[in-house]
């Protein structure tokens, strides 16, 4: 099977969003075992669509579309993907009532407008893919050999409809099996960990490896391809073991595609660890301003565990809710190893939690008025009575300074729990 | 001029890079009021790249390629351009002179191989273009009407290279300004949008105006052309007054294309709103975690007036830092519109706050334990000694539910600010 990838829609040739649908859906192709041999994207012109539709079906077989399946005269791919088979639109009632039961279900208040029936117009032949969080059904056009799937644009109501009805439908056309696993390290960075596994890396050809680079920390694709799924991960364990016993200390994580997309799994892995071990926790944050708490809590069942986060940006909130001694601030200011010592044991004496953690730093853009430098934090970890501070400096502007921070953070604190 | 982007990179294909370039190429194209017609993607496969020109200029004059100029084996785009175009490549020794240089300046202790000396290899009577960041030179050939701009993958190198001496070399081709406004509106969904201006949607061809769905709001882009600045900004002022008066209850910011790139700005349209009033601010985040708080901090400043945030996850947080009574959370729950109005009041009264906002609600994937519905959520908004309680009833996943309820919390209190 050779795919083409096409995205339709003006706003992205005018640059106002990036394409983020076709870097998921290629990576999802490659690990089905499927070339994708090309990305086009066009305007919502129906002319230019069906062009670009006739030029991509002499090299590719298979066109995955992504948008203008919307409500508005501006949403084309539907018709023109149907004239192009030479299939007519036919109006489906039940999925005009499935729309109505979604938006009454779903978007209460908001009005429901004669534009969405267009949406239960589909062409004939069609296999209709459901669409759970949005009105726009994806569907999937055959004649002879060539096929178009159409997705909705919008990516949470893409990537559910693809891993939901596509995997499924797209796995009857390859022969090979990929497995990949990855593998999250914390603490190095891109270049010194290819250095420290260049032999590794350099000698295998079944798994194939590739670092990526992600927001302060690495992330590694281990991909073997064989006949079945057990045979992959045969073939993967050994080397997976090579790593553990050469660069260990670093790996905070080890999983399949599902922790391979975001910047970072750390919040996930310490609430997972702080549910396992039962241990409850409060946050005490300046710096980092509520980014600790907010991705513990992205962590379903967090509640039972997370007893409270304090956004403590004002001194007068360290003083009065965190019980920092005024002194401390005085002497060593707000962004010091005291203060922050006193702010994790104050936060987690408050609620009486078994772990905590406190940050304190300076974001920028400008200093705090002392001569501190932008990018110095301070981090302290508290596990059933025991403190610890660490001194880092940090670069980059002031959300990356923010995000590192609170990074650092959770690491710091799962290291502290390990006692490692 | 008529341009297609083509980003050369089996990287891309293979998903494990976002394209961002194409986006900030297509949006300073628009600007300089030159239409890209198509982008497209191929791999680093020099046959592919040869017949991807050769369609692309079945439409387009001018092709922008970026990436493929590096020093390996895989980077193509120098040589197989200069063979579309029948040109021969000749070696510069004053180009190799700069990449020697810029290595040995900017990369200290990096190796300077002979794989570089190809960078100095450029296609005969090609325009070169100067990299201040990088050691791949930027390319312009041309051959009777058509043009083929190279420029290097990295996004710093090929930005700084199109602002230096595409823009210049692009700006002949152009007779026209374009100015465009951005208008953000909150608490109405696409289509009911679109249904109210329909008319003067479809009236206008000067300025052109389109809609964008953004996560829980709306962006409209509306673009003038005209001689000059001044004239573009005349086109565009009584479409922008008739909105106001049409739609103008919905209208939460108005800006240029830095408001527009962003999924929501409303945290920063309330931030600076407590900046310009001086009004001092606590939050009390249940079921958004923290999300307000640290929306919130994203803007540099706010330490002037943002007291406290407090993520009280717990019922005993409820209860000990914010003051709300243990029998209101007994007989109405912790997700009720009473519990709302003691936590904001709680929240407000603790450090003595001018305004204050409180959420609590149910995110899911699960209920609470009681029969109350996943999604449900209350907002309550405090504005010296005045409170406020909605009740929401929010969809999506659990994230999406806490990303909405945050927005709507922010939006909620700048109404309650503005006496709305």
């Amino acid at each position: 099977m050779n795919v083409e990838l096409m995205s339709v829609g003006t706003e992205l040739l005018l640059g106002d969003i990036v394409n983020t649908n076709t870097a998921y859906l290629s990576k999802k192709l490659a690990n089905l075992g499927i070339n994708v041999f090309k990305q086009t994207t066009v305007g919502d012109n129906p002319k230019r669509l069906f062009q670009a539709l006739d030029m991509a079906f002499k090299t590719a077989d298979t066109i995955i579309i992504t948008g203008g399946l919307g409500p508005t005269d501006d949403d084309i791919s539907r018709e023109v993907a149907a004239s192009y088979f030479g299939y007519e639109l036919i109006y489906h009632e039940e999925i005009w009532q499935q729309i109505i039961t979604y938006l009454t279900h779903n978007r209460k208040g908001v009005l429901i407008s004669e534009n969405n029936r267009k949406q239960a117009y589909v062409p004939e032949h069609a296999q209709i893919l459901t669409n759970h969080q949005g009105t726009a059904p994806g569907l999937i056009i055959e004649k002879e050999n060539q096929r178009i799937i159409l997705l909705p644009g919008p990516p949470n109501e893409m990537k559910a409809m693809f891993e939901e009805s596509v995997i499924p439908y797209l796995r009857q056309y390859s022969d090979k099996q990929f497995v990949s696993a990855y593998i999250r390290f914390f603490g190095i960075g891109e270049s010194a960990l290819e250095m420290k596994i260049k032999a590794l890396l350099d000698s295998q050809t079944n798994p194939t490896m590739a670092l990526y680079a992600k927001t302060g920390e690495v992330l590694l694709r281990v991909t073997a391809s064989g006949d079945n799924e057990a045979k992959c991960r045969e073939i993967m364990q050994p080397i997976i073991e090579q790593l553990q016993s050469e660069v260990g200390e670093y790996i905070y994580l080890i999983g399949d595609e599902r922790v391979a997309e975001t910047q970072t799994e750390m919040h996930r892995v310490l609430a997972q660890l702080l549910l396992e071990k039962q241990l409850s926790i409060s946050v005490a944050e300046s710096i980092t301003g509520g980014a600790i708490t907010s991705s513990l809590v992205e962590q379903s069942g967090i509640s039972k565990v997370l007893k409270e986060g304090i956004v403590c940006y004002s001194n007068q909130s360290k003083v009065e809710t965190l019980g920092v001694n005024a002194d401390t601030i005085e002497k060593y200011g707000a962004v010091s190893e005291q203060t922050a010592r006193e702010m994790v044991i104050g936060v987690a004496k408050r609620l009486n939690s078994d772990v905590a953690i406190a940050s304190t730093g300076i974001a920028g853009p400008t200093s705090d008025g002392t001569d501190k430098p932008v990018g110095l934090v301070y981090i302290a970890t508290y596990v059933k009575g025991k403190v610890n501070v660490k001194e880092y400096h940090l670069f980059g502007n002031r959300a990356l300074i923010c995000e590192r921070a609170s990074r650092i953070a959770l690491n710091q604190l799962r290291l502290h729990i390990l006692d490692k």
